[in-house]
């Protein structure tokens, strides 16, 4: 975490705590399908970014790309670590966070398993922590429905 | 984590390092086979819910529901993340976190896989936040011993 | 983590969340293929020690036991969570984490697993938090190319 950003050290304590807990409540909210909670965690004029072509600019759009999610998959579980904080401003952080989700589909097929990087701009709303952007950028994956996804870029 | 229910901001910050703490070590204790550190993180009248009509009331149940772990398994790893910690009080918070484990049996059979989600409610006894309700709730397994689980309650 | 090293609880929790992200920074350096960075989170007196007789002592040994990661691997993705600090002084921690890591072979080989444990030892040199000793113990592997690790030595 960056700490040149706060005038206040212990405001920044509680920021960085606030922005993990938002990570956690999307990935909690993704898994239990609650597609109206999960929305509420971006602002207005969002922009989320899971692939090449796939994804949705603002809160409207973003809702109809979760339509399904319900129905596609029996369940998933999506496990967020490594968070890297950067704050760039007192009410702006770039986050970068690690992900291993595990997809159950509806459909008889192989668990999916995807491995990957969660880039994210994060801002503070009058009290509330939300995303501004959020993109997925793919490691790699197994038996995963997805075929197309934006790299990593490994050297 | 809720800033509500503390007077001191930055003690609440060290109270979340500790949970987060107390959290890590029952992972710990739990693939290291020390049931004794184990139950020393729970209070004398704790209850643990592993399943439906799987758990345990009070330390010395719960003693005996980690009997035989050591033998049955060849090994462990519990991997906890997404923690999501709300203040009750300054003594008690409730925590939930997402759960992936890994297990390898003694006998001949393909490593088990569990998903699922922990939910604590973690009290401060004297100066050591412990345990006083851990429950598992299972978003999915793969190759797992245990057939019948709480589920997580996916919408 | 241990609050008795710091006269200054404030600082130790800023301290705590500078450590977390030395830890993801390595995790981020080796998924990336990022040699040079990934060594420059190290002191140069360090010890690496990722198995028996695999490791490094100093920076320029540990340099080289990175060559060749780039054209091994072709994607990895370390997942490190359920982290523990303990401060000895108010400018060394010992740490212990664990580490859920996924590995896609250049060869054709199906992906390799570890589940395991990091030991370090990380000190403060002038401002920067890095790793004087990082010893990985293995709790279990799945299609993995080492063979012999050092164990977590269950019970």
């Amino acid at each position: 975490m960056s700490t040149q950003a706060h005038s206040n050290p212990s405001r920044q304590l509680a920021d960085a705590e606030e922005i993990r807990r938002l990570i956690a409540e999307y990935a909690f909210h993704l898994d239990m399908n609650h597609p109206a909670q999960l929305v509420d965690l971006f602002v207005e004029d969002c922009e989320v970014v899971y692939g090449p072509g796939f994804g949705a600019q603002g809160k409207t759009a973003y809702a109809k790309t979760l339509e399904g999610i319900g129905t596609f998959f029996q369940a998933t579980s999506h496990h967020v670590s490594n968070v890297v904080i950067d704050f760039v401003s007192e009410n702006e952080a770039h986050v970068r966070t690690i992900l291993y989700a595990w997809h159950r589909y509806t459909r008889e097929r192989p668990d999916g398993h995807l491995w990957g990087q969660y880039h994210d701009i994060i801002v503070r709303e009058s009290t509330q922590w939300k995303f501004k952007r959020r993109e997925l950028r793919t490691t790699g994956v197994k038996d995963f429905h997805v075929k197309t996804m934006l790299p990593i870029g490994r050297s």
